[in-house]
């Protein structure tokens, strides 16, 4: 680390001479992996970005001019250069620093940044913003070819090729999205790159914009030219850049869908450091689905959003092609997509992700619910997590909780998981949505095979409290149970409900016989969410409910340790808090 | 009505002679505007599509072709010609049909449409399906110039130009939006209408489809010869159609912006039944944002997605333009664009339907809540309402209510909407969003000015009972307040609490000292609503609480009489369901 044991701004950058500045890029590289074959992290967008940034913070004066790395998967070596070095290089540093870019990390960073396709927006409003108040400077959003087939991109272009001032948009076309790109557009960039930017077919000129092409996105040298040419320029331009996901880094360059984010791996090999051959509930999902095809039912097709990885949706692509569709990151899509599929007589599949889900709120309401429509959605990641402010999956179930006619369901178990399933695919009243439960694989009977009503499991048939546990919280429910029953030395009831978005009344009326609290334990924010509806059902009444699950924020990088203090969730706690309301 | 007395379906069209198709389109146009003038309705959109209609019908076979009609704002002429007919020429049968399409009324119809741009990935959807099922028959997806700017448009072209088989996306392009167009796109349909769909910049070959240019399309003849040229077409291909808004009737053709939507109009002169000269709460908005301006406040701006008229935005339009922005149907890029704005020190007021802000749900949690940006967002619509299924305004408080950071405000008087507007311009902890009170406008003072922290206002101090009234049901609960002083003889609490988002626990807590039973009016859907918090707020405690408010349910055209009934929301019903709570 030769040179980069220099730099601690990009104004150092400025002073080094041209070989320096392809010897950083290799620094750059090297600090890069250091730190993701330890801890994971996104390997071949950032592996990839090196020489176009070290060129950005060459040519621009970061933050007077402005770039915004959309999704922020690419952004490490731009938080190297801008002073955060040391999280790259040293363990004891590592935490330091958050996956994404943050405003709160450096005033080289604009906004938290972690869902894709938004950047053009917001640097037309920074530009924007910049002209109402009659200053100066360059804005850059940088933002991948696989983001663009997000429709928010799009919007953003019509936009932005409005302004009568300088944009710059930089296409950073690694012919790749986090895996492979699907869709027309791609074409066009395919055969832009064939042509050195000079195919009469261009996106990007039909959309308003001035265009230029570089090819060589992976030469500092190459780099700096074109930033400098398009810098200051005094209308929107795309700079559509070839780089290579993965430069310099045979393993990540191989196999560049694996290499995108990667769990901490062997420098060398590449390989893996903790080898996942554990099941998982969406591989349960995924053999299942295989099954069905196979034994003939046709109708079946799985639809993702170009997250293929998060569902181990590999072996259905692989043996049956035609009832699989990565729509690209077009969770919007999607699911307008499935309804249509689901009207003319197909049966989708859709795996979506608790925190990328909200990109299609609309789509779920408008176009699924509304004209109730038997679509199937796996939901991921629906827990509280230690990851980054925007990846928190507690606020599914509120979402999902406020659309009318789509229901929700909350297994336990894999036989859960695989009963809600068959149902959910035999159904035809609307939409049904299956939240899969975190942690390790449970192996527990399924209680029912139908979940058109309500219907809560009754796992323990006590009295005078009741737990109403969701989903994988079922656990911590029976902890719960067994603190109290020492602390009220009677059996209180234990309750599997199973469906989060309506009420079983019936067993809900039928716990004021012999019990004179309910607790509700779910994991995911409590606003809106399962508990509430419970605490409202019992107002009339003289039964107390208290509501157990995460308060209404957005957390980032907090410790589960912490997050299981702060939201009260130990057994201990609870059942401390039970005795409390009903001294 | 010659022509169309004989046409109860489209078989029937197909026996027509060129004459007599060309008399049907004025006989349609007089259907439309038989009902439009009497009712109220989307004018200028189905003016224009007329030709286009017949000429679908004549040369397809619905519904085993299918065509879906994006927004269904331009769906009459299909209406009438496909066995609906009567709801247009009859005033008794007018009820008969919804504003937009719908499965439930004819066959021909396949999905129930109200908001834009989703036209395209639902044919994508059926088409599929389609090919997997091994079926015949066309797909055709209607789309309007300006449900081009929404982002999905362009996701589903995206993937729909990958598909190897018929898809004909049908471009109505009449040069305007709801309002003016806005955005570079618009550019390039300029260009392909002025060269005759020949210049070389081609939006459509560069996202990978066919393409066709019809400039007359106004002219059955025209569109009959287009349409059986692109028929069991074997690839996607755009067909871009020329057509006027408001074709064929002079004070829709002249006023585009005015008869996209227009309540009953004397059909001589066009001028509104109901001119409407009440002022609104959008209007006092905009008066008091012009006035800011105006006296020195430079970092303000309005933003709107294409639904200026909605709220009256014209004045800010036309005296203070650089500080105007439609940003197309792009509600997602709306509150991007806002974020960018706000990080780089300028305000901007959002407006938006609260039936239409959920297509920028993760851009409102994403972008300003995560973000902390002090945008401001005027929700409109956000009440109970006799509408259309997909113009519901009852989700907007569940909604929001799930996102962090993000404080949703809920005045009752234009002085607290002012004083609210005010406060929320100079705070600077984040977006706030300000749901306007339905029906006409109320004055009483603001009892406060700082809405930093929830502190809800006592508008009556009582006992035994306190009614929390939420915006403009704030008289509701005064009618309450009175039919519960009657039947219990003391005199209940009333209060307004001007925060939705936050519960004042200090009030709350004091509640619990002389009163029994909380009961809390919304005007929205319960579920994840205020009513649910303060119920869960007092679950530990001996309080009874009643919600009332809408059931979580898409209503479709219901008679408020028949809500009010339904939900339980007169005064009486709610004073002896709250004896009966407390008996």
């Amino acid at each position: 680390m030769n040179i980069l044991s220099r730099i601690n701004g990009p104004q150092e950058l400025k002073n080094l001479n041209p070989q320096e500045l392809v010897a950083l890029a290799d620094e750059l590289r090297a600090a890069v992996l250091n730190r993701v074959s330890k801890v994971g992290g996104h390997v071949g967008p950032n592996l990839g970005i090196t020489e176009l940034t070290i060129a950005f913070h060459y040519v621009f004066q970061s933050p007077v001019d402005k770039i915004i790395w959309d999704v922020s998967h690419q952004s490490y070596p731009h938080k190297i250069l801008t002073g955060r070095k040391n999280a790259y290089l040293e363990e004891d540093a590592f935490d330091d620093i958050s996956g994404y870019t943050s405003q709160d990390e450096s005033a080289h960073d604009f906004f938290k940044i972690g869902h894709t396709s938004t950047s053009i927006s917001l640097a037309v409003g920074l530009a924007k913003a910049r002209d109402l108040k009659q200053e100066k400077g360059n804005v850059v959003a940088l933002i991948g070819d696989g983001s663009l087939s997000g429709g928010l991109a799009f919007e953003g272009l019509n936009n932005g090729a409005e302004l009568n001032s300088n944009l710059i948009v930089v296409l950073n076309d690694n012919e790749m999205s986090i895996d492979e790109n699907f869709g027309g557009l791609y074409c066009n960039l395919t055969e832009l790159r064939k042509t050195n930017g000079k195919s009469p077919n261009n996106l990007f000129k039909s959309m308003g914009f001035d265009y230029q092409y570089v090819e060589q996105g992976n030469n500092v040298a190459a780099m700096i030219k074109a930033f400098e040419a398009v810098k200051d320029i005094d209308h929107p331009i795309v700079l559509h850049v070839h780089t290579e996901k993965g430069h310099g880094y045979s393993p990540a360059v191989e196999e560049k869908g694996l290499f995108h984010w990667r769990p901490p791996f062997d420098l060398t090999t590449g390989e893996s450091l903790s080898p996942n051959s554990q099941p998982t509930y969406s591989g349960l999902i995924v053999e299942e689905l295989l099954k069905k095809i196979a034994s003939g039912t046709k109708d079946l097709v799985a639809i993702n959003a170009a997250i293929p990885g998060m569902f181990d949706l590999a072996p259905l692509k692989a043996q049956q092609p035609t009832h699989y569709f990565d729509v690209g990151i077009a969770e919007g899509h999607s699911i307008s997509f499935a309804a249509g599929l689901a009207k003319n007589g197909i049966r989708p599949v859709l795996f979506h992700s608790s925190y990328f889900l909200p990109r299609a709120y609309d789509q779920l309401s408008h176009d699924l619910a509304i004209n109730q429509l038997p679509a199937v959605i796996i939901v991921g990641n629906g827990h509280l997590t230690e990851s980054d402010i925007t990846h928190q999956g507690i606020f599914d179930i509120p979402m999902i909780n406020s659309i009318p006619n789509l229901k929700y369901l909350a297994p336990s178990s894999k036989e859960e998981v695989l009963s809600m399933l068959d149902w959910a695919l035999l159904q035809t009243e609307g939409p049904v949505a299956i939240r899969l439960p975190a942690g390790p694989v449970v192996s527990r009977p399924a209680a029912y095979q139908d979940y058109s009503q309500p219907h809560y499991e009754v796992r323990h048939q006590g009295q005078a409290a009741a737990i109403l546990a969701l989903g994988n919280f079922i656990s911590l429910g029976e902890s719960v149970r067994q603190q109290l029953e020492k602390l009220l030395g009677v059996s209180p009831t234990l309750i599997n409900p199973l469906t989060i978005t309506e009420l079983d009344q019936d067993c809900l009326a039928q716990l004021k016989a012999n019990h004179s609290i309910v607790i509700t334990l779910e994991d995911g924010s409590l606003t809106g969410g399962f508990g509430e509806k419970v605490a409202a059902y019992y107002g009339d009444s003289s039964m107390k409910v208290l509501n157990f699950g995460a308060l209404k924020e957005f957390t980032d990088n907090v410790a589960m340790e912490e997050l299981v203090d702060r939201y009260q969730l130990s057994p201990e706690v609870i059942a401390a808090k039970v005795l409390e309301a009903i001294k």
